[in-house]
């Protein structure tokens, strides 16, 4: 049986631990997909980014039999040709939680404690005693999404002593969430947000979910964090809220326009936090995506189908 | 019974709280020591921040019972004439933890995720996306003092997956501590810390506890974190570390010379981060002490001896 990776960088420690290992599995480890394509014909099993490998590569490899992408995201996965060729798909779906939840309670933590300004007193050599550190302890946290993410964001949220409260579609019980309501009840929970985090994906449904009404609803000294995609809410709209002091702070990584272009007024916003859409970005990323890989490299040698994150081709997640 | 507070800004809700509460005791609420002072004579219950409660203050106190100190610190209170005349002593001993667990955590994230140099790119308009963003989670926390802020900073860094180890004289075992130390086992525990986060009361036995031999034992990506006292470890021998690279970053709240002078080396170092003496800031603080003395106000004036935070006189503690 045959490996080939597209994955770069690789820690050596990883490929050796997977080599020695499974000593009846040949892995070839490629410096990206353009090397990895010229192997194509000849793997069983394939590991790529997923971005990459479209239905001419797929047609390539013949004796493919399971796919692992190291995303979480598989809109690009031709999985009309993955289910006619039956093709098992893995994932590394769950692989964000806990980088993006400690990106959140960073974050919170920054802006709750005037981050910003202490450095800014530092650059002036400045012992500044009367910036204002308010504490996140027991505060109430809303939360857009009750996802792999969200949970884990409510789980340390909760850990602070704060009251979480879930907001999805379905409205359903989620661990780590004190209370999960429907997407149309938001309204009613925003009052009592000191936090609003939003980690919903791009759907239709989530498109302008959020706008100038919901700002209004939110209490003055509440801080709006952002992390799952730019298209929920108009930039307009959360400029106008923290410029009229509907809120009192913005933490933004993802934007409706990505980069976001030098001369957006976000950037000079004293009470806005810009991030350039990293907070699922870990050092641990690909370490984590191959520990998944080898739990279910074991499970697919001893012949068992019941693989970690196994994709449904039909459905595409 | 009167209750006599030299506490500035009380503010009204818990002024009302108590009043409405406790229909039996008279309550003055003075805007600090100098108005307070007139009023000594007549009160059966003082509360103050203790720094201003000399042996002469105390003398005029002929009714006094009883003391609430709003803070941690005893150093100043004159303890021979509180225990000759029988007076009563509590204070607020654990407020500190929550806000200071809170920085701790906060400053780490800081430290870690590239805080400085994201919020320079954000005044330079520039998205840069290559900074570092180290996890917290998952890693080793070595704690110098196993007290109430170090458990509680002990407790959060286990929601992150931490396993933490504490430092203290006796290395008894303290909730939160995977594993307790004697302070002599020390630098053994420094390899393998990937955050030193020291919390030490200044003594004779924690003067200068810590040197340069210690941060070279410490991993090359170590973040230090002082927020016990300035005079555990020499500027100097932090400034080499950092500058030597033998550790990562520091993160100091506390300084052998408070404010730290303008010219001081540590405000322009990269690596180096300063907050003013402010870990145990927080605008919790007056409402923590007044619920702490809300319980024991329940308790005094149902005749119970045994009251929160009691000190003995004779320690001091």
């Amino acid at each position: 049986m045959k490996v080939v990776s597209a994955i770069k960088r690789v820690p050596e420690h990883i490929q050796k631990r997977l080599t020695d290992k499974f000593s009846s599995v040949e892995f070839l480890f490629c410096e990206g997909i353009e090397e990895a394509e010229h192997h194509l014909p000849e793997a069983d099993v394939f590991i790529t980014y997923g971005e990459d490998l479209g239905s001419e590569r797929i047609k390539k490899a013949e004796r493919l039999k399971w796919v692992m992408v190291l995303s979480a995201g598989l809109d690009k996965m031709p999985f009309e040709i993955i289910e006619r060729k039956g093709i098992t798909v893995t994932n590394v779906r769950g692989i964000h939680a806990e980088p993006m939840a400690e990106y959140a309670l960073s974050m919170l933590l920054q802006a709750s404690r005037s981050a910003k300004a202490m450095y800014a007193n530092q650059q002036k050599h400045h012992w500044g005693r009367s910036l204002t550190f308010n504490e996140i302890n027991h505060r109430t946290m809303v939360l857009i999404g009750t996802g792999a993410i969200a949970q884990e964001t409510a789980r340390l949220a909760q850990a602070f002593h704060m009251k979480t409260i879930g907001i999805s579609r379905s409205g359903e019980a989620k661990p780590h969430f004190d209370e999960t309501h429907k997407v149309d009840e938001l309204s009613d929970q925003l009052p009592q947000a000191d936090f609003v985090v939003a980690v919903l994906p791009s759907t239709e449904e989530t498109k302008y979910l959020l706008n100038a009404a919901h700002f209004q609803l939110m209490p003055e000294h509440c801080i709006f964090l952002n992390m799952g995609r730019g298209d929920l809410v108009a930039s307009d709209d959360i400029l106008l809220a923290v410029r009229e002091g509907e809120i009192s702070h913005a933490v933004l990584d993802v934007f409706e326009q990505e980069p976001l272009p030098e001369d957006h007024p976000f950037w000079e916003e004293e009470n806005i936090t810009i991030t350039p859409h990293i907070s699922g970005h870990s050092p641990q990323y690909i370490p984590r995506g191959f520990d998944i890989f080898e739990e279910n490299l074991e499970r697919y040698v001893q012949g068992e189908s019941q693989l970690v994150n196994l994709i449904d081709p039909k459905r595409g997640y």
